[in-house]
């Protein structure tokens, strides 16, 4: 089923323990679409770069059915850019730049080829963009997957909240969790959020896997223990694509679904931070997913059984 | 099968910030016999206490199923004392007073009624005394666990690495990992510390779950998210006591038997941390493990395919 995405495509320049990347392509857009489109077509993308992007990674988007239609190219402006360093746990992170350039004034129009997407993901943006999405699809989608992070729960708190009632999916870190319900406990934060409006709530907690809650089930997702994590960057965006693309191609959005789609969506992180930026999940077979979905029920799967 | 467990019996008290408990009873063969007395019989225990700890406690423990002919009761001396208060993350923690008492020259001696167990868990104490257990044992147990800490690693190194060859299964946790291993990675660690001896490895990480390693495999068991943690204190030693007490059990010391008893662990753990020190398992039924091991089914298992 159709999937539109709408987020940043974008450079970043990244430092981690192992080494640096400069200017490399990046953005919440790309990583989700990348890792949707793996799974399901067509995937839809709706952004804005400068004409600093290069038209050949454009071209490659294209080539692995993705629609680059929507993303509009502002002639004599650059591109959204965010460079970081990461510390050794690779959870932690520092922002040594942001230059919002063409995002600054991103005001997003949806194409005619995607005005009915099935499923919509909307990457980490303004709540008010995200809002803008929602009123401009003519259709309301299956299901709408709405990202966002701390920054907005201080600086624009009420118009995310008027985003959970009109979403289905809310995902967020623990961290945000914790700030956006009052409450340690994810559990109680769950139950908290959950009242807000969102139907689901998955809280990602990094090398820690992830929980999905509704209202009365809960299902956790592990990470896979890695021997080298080279850099994190993108792997909760590729999680949230490799989600809601396993939905979309599974045109089934019941909870055990849901289950499933969390275990995509983690073996398809896993891929993200074995290489700088985008580079392997470029280069992913159908035979990689399956052996890292394997390695997924190897590391969880057990037989105990009650009467 | 029988099962010998070596460690603390002692005195707690505890702040957390949900509230205070003053010298309950506490210890690791304590919080491990417990746990694995639910699940098998006999276990002995070999310990040591002061005039100090209530022959109430000690008939509490027979009347369970616990031999406590081991527990060597030393007239006019006082029981091991530990006080700490939790951080509102209730995984760390300071030590606000520790008193030796009659641990300072414990000498453990092996009674004659439990000179063949089957199973051996070597509680966190000095590695000198766990090398003095499995030298008095004539026999070498079926599985010998070893927990211990960070502490022996910086004041204890060379006689801890001497117990690795000597036993099956080495429980740390991830700090202790690292520091161990000098490995930041957990996948790295692990292989790493499985070349110093132990055929098996568990690193425990508090709310995150647990990982198990042997050379060639990696197990992965979660905590249950809960409500409220109300007390962390033994969680990690009732882990230990339900995942060997499993193992009893079963007779079954396979990989995929092991898997089992990690969750059965990680249950019994769940128990522990929902009152203060000992109560909850001291009030726990064949029911209510039933059903908290079917939540960890609930939140773990998915039904994924592939060809």
């Amino acid at each position: 089923m159709s999937l539109l995405v709408v987020g940043t495509v974008a450079f970043d320049s990244i430092e981690t323990p192992f080494g640096k990347a400069e200017r490399i392509v990046g953005g919440a857009a790309t990583y989700a679409s990348l890792a949707a489109s793996f799974l399901t077509k067509p995937v839809h993308m709706v952004s804005v770069v400068g004409s600093d992007f290069p038209e050949t990674q454009l071209a490659a988007f294209r080539a692995r059915g993705m629609d680059t239609s929507g993303i509009l190219v502002k002639e004599g402006e650059d591109s959204f850019f965010w460079s970081g360093r990461y510390h050794m746990d690779m959870n932690s992170r520092d922002t040594l730049e942001t230059r919002l350039n063409v995002l600054a004034d991103f005001d997003p129009q949806i194409p005619d080829s995607c005005q009915n997407p099935d499923f919509l993901l909307l990457g980490n943006l303004t709540p008010a963009i995200q809002h803008a999405v929602m009123d401009r699809i003519e259709k309301r989608p299956r299901l709408v997957v709405l990202d966002t992070m701390n920054f907005w729960m201080t600086t624009a708190l009420e118009d995310l909240k008027r985003t959970f009632p009109r979403i289905d999916v809310l995902t967020i870190n623990e961290e945000e969790a914790r700030m956006l319900s009052n409450e340690y406990s994810l559990v109680k934060a769950a139950k908290s959020i959950l009242e807000m409006g969102p139907k689901y709530l998955i809280i990602k907690k990094g090398e820690h896997g992830a929980l999905l809650f509704n209202k009365h089930e809960v299902f956790y997702a592990p990470a896979l223990p890695l021997e080298d994590v080279f850099d994190p960057t993108g792997a909760g965006d590729t999680f949230a694509g490799g989600f809601i693309g396993y939905l979309a191609k599974s045109r089934d959005i019941s909870f055990e679904s849901m289950k499933r789609a969390l275990i995509y969506g983690s073996a398809m992180a896993s891929f993200c931070v074995e290489r700088f930026g985008i580079e392997r999940l470029e280069n992913l077979s159908r035979e990689d997913l399956d052996a890292r979905l394997q390695l997924f029920i190897d590391l969880v799967q057990f037989d105990i059984a009650l009467d």
